[in-house]
């Protein structure tokens, strides 16, 4: 074990589901090995202004369940530069805190990753995004309930559908990475799911459409992650529409609510475990690396190694999603 | 009683949940007085084309609690001709239906006082659509249930607006009505909300914002009604922004799942009653009619009265909206 | 108005969801009236013990959407006897006190009927239980949120009832009031719901139980109220399983995940005007009242009005249960 | 590929939440290959008797989402015979079905395997039980829901807890088997939770209240699987409330609630892949297996080596539970 007494965690970039659960479990967690807890606000940007609190049990009594963060995030132009990074790491040093774990996605990470080549202060990161786009975990904490948000609200669109007979097409997060999207098309009866992994053609699109919809009588859903080549929701509904008129053509974007909510026992058992991990392990003297949970197995990756991987999307997934929407 | 025999159901204008609980307490209380109960397909439409199907109690077997309407709902330009009206009435009377019953909104209504006024087919109207905009009834079946969907999705979004410090507009179904917006934005906490009854001016919005919001150093949510003069919420939020840069901006309009999902207890059990009611009334001899229940009693509201009426929005909501607001 | 400056709130007996959002608006519209209000922890207990805190708009931010009730109540056997309501007197006196807001049920009402009859404090309760069991308003806080509970518990067990042909008796809260009862089992399509107002034959249950269940080959829900004189669901359940064996017969207990949870729209809008209501009912003179909302206007009652008052179950809401039923 | 043309589908033991969507999977993977699929209604009760339905698309349209089993289950003694499983076989020959796929836990596969013993029917398994006891696979169908149930009933019973100081012991399902009851009580942020696998002693336990409870002046939740040696939850508490009466002592049991409710996006995307896979390796002659998905890989099980193994808690899982609940 290190002589490591004060321990600084802070959440960064966009918030997800579950971010307090990992911040009780590293409050309690360091208490239960006698450290002190310093709580950083707003990111980076707290870090530079010195906007720190200690943390207590009491200060994370009944988070657990709630969505969003009690540190709160913001993000810092400042810190992007090596004059902010100096401030920040001076502030560290003013109060004492000898090691930072950091919740947040891969942008936070190369922050800290930054920070810690210049100014040598052990660093251990959390993955917290919904997106999922993060190699060296299996999931990244809020995915599993931005995904049940969004199925949930696809329910809901399908209910209003099929008294129609309605073609909607439903855009979810996940900006680089078709996860959401895939997983929710699964399991929401998507007859397709269009992801930025892969570029979709409205003619086959449209085929598809063809194929299924029409013949049936019956409604259809077509998921599109945000961001993705093939355009926006609402870009490939129009293309679509001026094809294909069988059906009444709606578009939805589920926007910011996948973000925030009640987290799923999932992500608050993935926070939980990677809160204690994170603890013991800059106890045990890593840094720079990022907490990941590998089948059930916890694992410490080197910043530079997974920030250097893909991480794709499963093919067989996609393979199951078009079998499923036949 | 009446020696009415087959009584025609069907459900009409935009779905709302709890229309599945109508049509169970229709079919069932039919049985129970010993009629026939005829379900017709997709409104007006499969009126027109005879696309009618005889239900039992098992035809409406674990529907209660499904949003959307097993009857399916469509939009029929044929039935606005009286050529079409009497298409429609010549497939009534070849299946012997001597009544019936319509759940829908008030341009349902309307179609069906015409059918009424040409073949003095004896109808009920039963009030389902979630804006809550049809006099003669407290409340329409839909709305509690769309009201509780969009104050959830408000609380997810406040999760991720108060971790961030942004300022979030978010656009509520009500096309003329307020009643959503109104009573989400106080179940929501909102700081401002704009409904198409009332003119808001931005200069106004800016104040208020610059009042709570900045002052609070937190963050804010303003409801909007779709449809408004003030405009949709993406125009106003644009026009927010060029005046007021304090927080970062975003847009989430809710849109279509406001209309699916499990209804509540309360649209349930309103949907149960007027469902009962519309039997009993029809059987009693009430035509041209709407069903209402106005302070827990039923009541049955001559068409032609609750047309003539506007539905205003209660000011004192408006009151209690601005005192909470601060 | 009246010279009122300071204002004492608290909640008391059983919670209920809505309290918070109670507790918000009582803040909010206080600060907006220019008074100030002191929140007072665990109910008369703390009231005694002195256990005040000044509240701001920042100590109710937040709270809109939670159960449970941050002001903590308790039962105090202390405020039940003259000397306890002394004590609790002298601590409102010492602390400038100069009216106060109670949120509870009629045991809660009672208790403070009696302080201001000794100490002529004014006085207004707001009535905050699940039970809906208290004359002179419509509605209760809590009473929506808990039913729509219930009904989703329901709506799981019909669905593990219906995979196996099952005969379920589940028990829900409302000691001596039927309404979560009657309610729930019309939302939740039981096929009978046994009430504390009313005693149930066993013999008549199972001959409902002949006729539907048996001849449907399907599965049957029966909701039971607690605390009936018919004996509790288990009981039930135990002299049914007896003489009927054609189900297998299993029973729930909903319990005590019926009183907390986010409160619905219904229930924060329903606290949010009562909690309006009593501080301007307060300022304008009102004492030993209670608020409530009858038709959507706010009224005042005197104490000993409603508390000689019997609230009934509707008669005709028994009888919409049985047509529904068949 | 086989010649595999007719397969029989069927649902056996407890339901769980996502079998609908195994079912679907099972049939829809069915007729992209080619297969015609025979629902068997009531497990192996109708598998004796011949309760057989061809299934489409169609027949399992719109039930991707709901909780229950359309083909419904049952528990068969007839068919704990060989008298009874030739009766079945012979049925099946009837019917020309040539393969069958169970959707069931560990009681199902026996019978399932005896079956294949004796008439050589080529079989696979698919593992659905709220239990996630079966090895082989990492997860089963309806774990997932199951436990977000359970901590959702956790989150209400914690917000009435948290305003009277209570001690809430609450039983979660499990028979013998605390996955349930771990990750809830991880998720739920249970001071302890007392599982079959792992004897609690009461003097612990309440030297644990003593530690944690009192010091905070907080509340308490302890979580119990039903069914383990250290006695019901109602024993438990009573045990307890003999030699701790800091607290109030309150017992939830959840029971058959947690079996039922429209399943989570986890339980839908894995019931669907096991359905394809179970298709896809019935044709491409797998038979008397389990499907398993571990680490994401769809593997096929030998069914005497899988119920000769254990699945162990995993140790680690209570040694977080225990960090957390200081």
């Amino acid at each position: 074990m290190t002589q490591m007494k004060r321990i600084g965690v802070f959440t960064s970039g966009g918030d997800a589901p579950g971010m307090n659960a990992a911040i009780r479990a590293v409050v309690r967690a360091g208490i239960f090995y006698n450290k002190e807890i310093i709580g950083i606000y707003r990111g980076y940007e707290g870090m530079i202004e010195g906007d720190f609190v200690p943390m207590e049990v009491r200060s994370v009594s009944n988070i657990l369940q709630r969505g969003g963060t009690i540190l709160k995030s913001a993000r810092s132009k400042e810190f992007l530069t090596a004059e902010g990074r100096t401030k920040a790491y001076e502030q560290l040093k003013k109060h004492n805190i000898d090691g930072l774990i950091c919740i947040g996605g891969d942008g936070s990470f190369t922050g800290l990753h930054n920070l810690y080549k210049e100014h040598n202060i052990p660093c251990v990161c959390i993955p917290g995004t919904i997106d999922n786009d993060i190699p060296g975990t299996d999931y990244t904490i809020g995915y599993d309930t931005a995904t049940n948000t969004a199925v949930n609200a696809i329910d809901k669109i399908r209910d209003t559908a099929l008294s129609h007979n309605r073609l909607f097409f439903i855009e979810v997060m996940g900006r680089d990475s078709g996860y959401i999207a895939i997983n929710s098309g699964i399991a929401g009866g998507a007859v397709a799911v269009i992801i930025p992994e892969e570029e979709t053609s409205i003619d086959e699109l449209i085929e598809k459409l063809n194929a299924t919809g029409t013949q049936n009588k019956t409604s259809s859903l077509v998921i599109v992650a945000e961001g993705g080549k093939s355009g926006s929701a609402m870009e490939i509904a129009q293309r679509v529409k001026e094809k294909f008129s069988y059906f009444d053509t709606k578009v939805t974007i589920l926007g910011h609510l996948q973000r925030g909510g009640t987290p799923t026992y999932f992500d608050r058992v993935l926070a939980s475990k990677m809160g204690v991990a994170a603890i013991e392990g800059l106890d045990a003297g890593q840094t720079d690396v990022m907490v990941g949970i590998v089948h059930q197995q916890v694992i410490f990756n080197k910043f530079e190694e997974i920030m250097s991987q893909p991480k794709d999307i499963r093919k067989d997934d996609l393979r199951i999603a078009k079998i499923l929407s036949i």
